[in-house]
Parts: C-alpha cells; sequence; structure tokens
C-alpha cells in the first residue's frame, strides 16, 4: 500500500457492523467484506464525481472479474469500521481498486483487497468504459501521479 | 396450516443450513427464513409447471407486498431443513403462498409465514398475471378444492 | 402509527441502500428490510443508553419470535433511506419494535413492519429481561407516556 | 488445476441458484461465490468423514486468512450449478481448499478460487488442528498422492 501523501484518491467510509453481517463464529463473516469493498466503491466513485450509479443509468455496468483478500483481523457486531479505496489501475475496459477495512478505533486492518472489474453492456459482453464517466477517474489518477513523481 | 389430505399442492424442498446463515446467536439469522420460502416458492412453481423464472423472463414478478412469520425454533449451522410451500390464494393480480420451515429430522416446526405477492410489470407498475403462466396454479387449486370438498 | 409528537422515542438512522442488497428486479430484495429494521434496532438500543451490543455481552439475546412487514414501495441502489424505529410495547420477556423504511429524499414509506422479540439465554431458554438494561426503556416509554397523556 | 485422474478428494455438490443472490446486474452477484465455495467446503468436510461441524462442536473454527477468485462467467436465477471442491494442502495450522462452481448444464466454469484457512480456538488464537479431525484429510490426501505418485 503506498503511503497517505503518495495514495490517490482516497476515500474513507465510516460504518458500523451491522448484526446479521455476523456468524457463529461471533466475528463478521469473511463474505461481507467483499460488501464492504463495494460500498468503498460505491463513495469513491460518488467522490471522483462519477457515480456508479450513473454508469449503471447509461446501461453499462463493472463486472467483478478477479478479487484478492488478505484477512489480518475480526469485527464484532456494533464496531465502527472504516472502509478505505483507492483507484489501482485504469485501463480502457477495466478498472482495478483497492481497499482496506480498518477498526474505525484503533486503525487496525482488518482486511486488504484488490478488486478487478470490467466493464459489459446489458448483454454482458465486454466493452470500452464510456469516456464520459471514466475521464474524472483518469484526471483525479493523473493530477495524483503528477504531484507525486509517478511516471 | 391445513392437515396433509386437504393441502393444496405442498411442495417440499430439503437442503442443509449454510454457514453464512447463521449468526453470533449461533443460530440461523430471521431474515434468511424469507430467503428459505422464497427458495419454496422455486419449487412450488417449477413443481406446477409455471417456472417463476418463465415469469419473470416473460416480463413480470411477483414483488412482495407482506409478510408474516412466526418463529417457533431455531436451526444450526449443516443441519437439513425442509420447507413446505403451497398456495393460500391466487386472485386477478395477486398470489398468496403459505410456508413452513421444519427439522428436515424431527418434524418440529421452526417458523410459519405467510407472503403475500403481487405482479408487476417491469415498469414497477401492479398488473394481471398473465393467463398462461397462473392457469396452471389455478387449475392445481381447483382440483384440491373439488377433492377436498371445499367451496 | 402515531403522529409525531406521540410517537415515543424515535430513533431515525439514515445510509445509503447497498449493490449487494438489490436483485434481480432492479430493486431491494424484500428480506434486506428485516436487516434495515435490525440496523434501526441497534440505532433505537444505544439512542435509549442499552446498546444491543451489551446485553448481548451479558449472556442475552433478543430473539425474533415475530414479523409482520408491509411493503409499499421499492428502493434502488444508492439512494438513501431512513430507517424509522420505535418502541411497541415493553414486557417483562418480550420487547415489541415498530419500523419504517422511507425514503430519504421524499418520505415515502416503503415499508412498515412490526418485530416482536423475546429475551433468551446462551442455552436458549426464555427468560426475563435483565432489569438493568431494559429499565432506560421503561423510562423513556413511560416518561413519553405522561407527555402524550396515554395511560 | 489437476486434471480429474490427479485430482484429491473431489467433491461435488449440485444447487439452484437462490433470487436472493442476484442483483441488479441480473446475475448472481460476486460475494456469493463465497459462501458457495463454504457449502463446497462443508460437503468436502463430510465427505471425508471430519464434518466442518465437528470442529466446532470440539470448541475451534477455520478462519478464512485469504481468499483469492478469477470470474470467468456468471449464473442466472434458478439455474443448477455444481460446487468442486478439493484439499490443496493441509499444515499444522492451516487448510487451503480449492474451489470451482461450473454451471451444472454445460460444465462451463463460472469461478475459480482458492480459501485458505487457519484454526482458530474460541478465543481467536491460531492454533493447531485437532488431530483427530484433520487425520482423515491427511490420510485422503496421502492416498492420492501415493496413486498420483506425488512426493
Amino acid at each position: 500500500m503506498p503511503s497517505d501523501e503518495t495514495r490517490p484518491l482516497l476515500t474513507e467510509t465510516t460504518f458500523r457492523v451491522r448484526f446479521a453481517e455476523t456468524d457463529m463464529m461471533g466475528v463478521v463473516h469473511h463474505a461481507s467484506y467483499l460488501v464492504y469493498f463495494e460500498e468503498g466503491r460505491s463513495a469513491l466513485s460518488r467522490h471522483v464525481g462519477s457515480p456508479y450509479a450513473m454508469l449503471e443509468a447509461s446501461g453499462f455496468s463493472l463486472a467483478v472479474s478477479e478479487v484478492h483478500v488478505r484477512y489480518t483481523g475480526s469485527a464484532r457486531y456494533d464496531e465502527e469500521i472504516t472502509v478505505r479505496s483507492w483507484i489501482g489501475q485504469v485501463q480502457s475496459r477495466a478498472i482495478t481498486f483497492e481497499h482496506e477495512v480498518v477498526r474505525a478505533a484503533s486503525g487496525e486492518v482488518l482486511a486488504r483487497g484488490t478488486v478487478r472489474t470490467i466493464c459489459v453492456d446489458r448483454q454482458g459482453r465486454v466493452c470500452r468504459l464510456p469516456e464520459e464517466w471514466i475521464a474524472p477517474f483518469k484526471a483525479a489518477l493523473a493530477l495524483w501521479q503528477a504531484a507525486a513523481g509517478v511516471q
């Protein structure tokens, strides 16, 4: 993970663990972290100015093509957790997002994950990301790369 | 609940409780029973010969307008449970389903519920149930009512 | 539903619909409303000063014994919704909660529900609500009843 | 993925996609595949003779420490899908499982995933897998390795 200064487009969303998200181990079920990451992507896309709901409304979706998650802690019911999300990579037909879920009180990392998504149309065909929707992501990423001295 | 002899169109579906369906109380979360009932409706509609997937494919949905559930027991991970489903009432725009979830091994009733659904089109407007889809339900119900001496 | 002036202990919680909560009809799946109601109960119990997490920590749970929900609208991904929760009734072993889910922007009611819960211990036996946990609920309810002139 | 002849302990479980598992894209939500994989692990552990429920009953859990999933297709409501599960690796404190979800009718692969789990006790401490529970997994794996000529 890049340091805070060099991390682009970092969006943070904080909410409490719901009772229904726990399992009989007494902690959040591992599948719920994919839903938390998705919440992070929703917040990130609104923050950038290209809400994901807008992409859906224009007839396209971001289908998840790959996820990789490492779990390093666990969260309990009613705890406040923060999802931190940033853009990993933007390609013509794909966006990769990076996510962390941390305990809000302590900052302890509970899970880190990478989610790769590809643009599909209503028929499920892979297609180019609509330029008007992806432009703000590219602009923000370029701005950060200039600031961070990234090539 | 009517007795077995007089209960129409009874469909039974048996499966095991999934780990993710439990919560920190160690038993199945109460919202999962609505998903179990839905599985029962899927099985019932296939059994009658009018799969719910066929209704969806023709541009209509059954939106749930009311649920009433009484919980009388609890189920644990890996237990086999049986969903018993039957038709309560068929109207021009609505179908009411009755459901029970029982422990497969003992028959102990864990939950009983009534789910009322209404037919909506793609724009969410309430509309008449397509005759070709609902006819088999009506026929089965009439057959049962004749057999049971119900008016 | 009582009017705002006479409704006791009203707690409101607002959040956005998650993508994973939608189904192929394009709207929030009906089972998700039970999870929203549960979030409302969590907020209400924290607001009263007796967090539900505290009851769990002391070895007791509120098991849901009955739910009744009427659905009157639908919510889409990313929409802000508000869960309004209040206490219906407090008994020695049971609490009944009342809930509404409304569209935050318009106040349109999407679902109204009653959830009856009973106190159980770790062995699943029904038992009295611990006095130290339920007292704040009773006090708040009594205060409201005095203000509203309810007997 | 090893070929069928050399794949150890392959367990297959077939069931239908539930309506609640779909999202507004009209297909199964990506998080549901983690639940399908978990179902596969449940079936595999029962098949080997060491049901996961037995491990839980003895005071231990398998906490998921890492997941990696590649999605290559999508499934719709009511479709039959098959989860294929096998053991990747057994260590003193960890088991790695391999999974595939395929369309039952065609065998088309929809998702492949690796799930790494570690043994934890009731306090969440990492600990050795109980020998009596893990022995059947080791025996089956050794049997397969002998048959396949794997060192």
